[in-house]
């Protein structure tokens, strides 16, 4: 059954081409981790949000086609639970001829996954994300918890056919290498999901960025719009890092590609470690 | 007399013709303050430099030149101490054809303006700045002193036809507003300054797009290079604006043009104020 196509979005064909280099190709198979790619939306000052908890439009209207589009081409999309609990998000994807915006079933839609080591995330029947996949406009969430979770959230995620997978996360104080993300991403290859889509928030951008992960990333998709937020902001800026006792960057990209949208600028590229 | 073309930059007409727009026609006047141009190069997070006092090479040639044009379309370009402790820069201009790069006497060469409120500049005779302008290759410096300067310092920057001015800066130890753009821009207009290229560093950067001075500019160019500096860089985040206790944009772009430069990517635009 074909289902309405209302609220659906539309990302053009011109502008897919410019991006598709970047993104796995449908069918890519990968043995031991998805095809990760990293994606944010910054303020000139690097702030995702002007504080925290407070959510922030950034970028213009074209760039928030491209976020859907983006999530029509990977198997997950991943976000911490700050960004969860903040931003109450729906995490599905709307373009048009998906599956709940004209298209069959859930064909396109991501696997929304959260990361919450210290199961902060405060979901109920309620939340934006449940009641999509109740409605069959998303598929059901996968939370990666710490060494417990509790009951009543467990049990709404399973009522939508959702998953909680209990992980050991390394070090949940540290400030690199925390989110345990060898163990995340062979969970879910296991799990089949050949792609994922980090989308944020801070914690989880930056602890992936750190020269411990990096690695790990095998492209970046980056929206900037032209302000400044100011200090105090959430920030993009990952811990730094030495070599030899000297400061060293602590990432560069190569196969760069700037592709204005609107008022934005969409950065593509790959880490060159 | 012509000069010898050694270590003369080229930018091509293309590139000069999309930044056109953002810099001050040839002898357009203006009667109290300069036109202000700001421009820098950061990092993905924003960062000028990976730590205080340690010059980071970001962006590629390509930025290098279309400095170094910039530099040729102003009458003066202007920095703080910290920069010019850190950095002995040329302050010049070397783009073919202006004075001393193939030209006549000065033609096309900025005046270099310093601001050193604590009379922290440790220049002497063998200062490049100094001695470029003891050769011909740039005008001397001017420098915005604070209540006194140094008579050593004084007498290099006079041997060479420099000036020194001493200013009343508001609140040398204030976060916001502390630099007196307005007596500083003032001065500049008087003598006969009718646009300056404001370059760096972070204080003075952050100082003039906080929210008591981001209308004193009149354009803003900036380069981004793809990469990540990490935490504890100098960097541009301007102090937190706020409007009836809601926290809020410190400033916005409009008039925006991205134009991709090598690996780097040039934003051109005016504060939307």
């Amino acid at each position: 059954m074909t289902s309405s196509t209302r609220g659906a979005l539309n990302f053009s064909t011109a502008e897919c081409e410019k991006i598709d280099p970047y993104i796995p190709p449908p069918g890519s198979s990968q043995d031991s981790r998805p095809h990760v790619t990293l994606t944010y939306a910054t303020s000139l000052d690097s702030n995702l949000s002007i504080a925290p908890g407070v959510q922030t439009l950034l970028s213009g209207p074209e760039s928030k086609s491209m976020t859907h589009y983006l999530r029509s081409r990977h198997d997950a999309i991943l976000i911490g639970a700050g960004t969860a609990i903040a931003d109450d998000p729906s995490l599905n994807c709307r373009i048009e001829g998906v599956g709940g915006y004209g298209g069959d079933g859930l064909d396109g839609q991501p696997r929304p996954v959260v990361l919450d080591p210290n199961g902060r995330w405060n979901l109920t029947d309620a939340s934006k994300i449940i009641k999509l996949a109740r409605e069959g406009r998303g598929r059901a969430p996968w939370v990666f918890a710490g060494h417990s979770f509790a009951v009543d959230k467990q049990r709404a995620i399973e009522r939508v056919g959702g998953k909680v997978f209990l992980v050991t996360y390394t070090d949940p104080q540290a400030s690199s290498g925390r989110l345990g993300w060898t163990q995340i991403l062979s969970t879910l290859a296991k799990e089949g999901i050949k792609s994922v889509m980090v989308e944020g928030g801070g914690v989880v951008i930056n602890d992936l960025l750190s020269s411990n992960n990096i690695q790990l990333v095998d492209s970046v998709i980056i929206t900037i719009a032209p302000t400044w937020l100011g200090r105090d902001g959430v920030q993009v800026c990952p811990p730094e890092r030495a070599e030899n006792g000297q400061r060293v960057p602590v990432g560069r990209l190569k196969e760069v590609k700037w592709i204005p949208l609107g008022d934005d600028v969409v950065l593509c590229g790959r880490p060159n470690v």
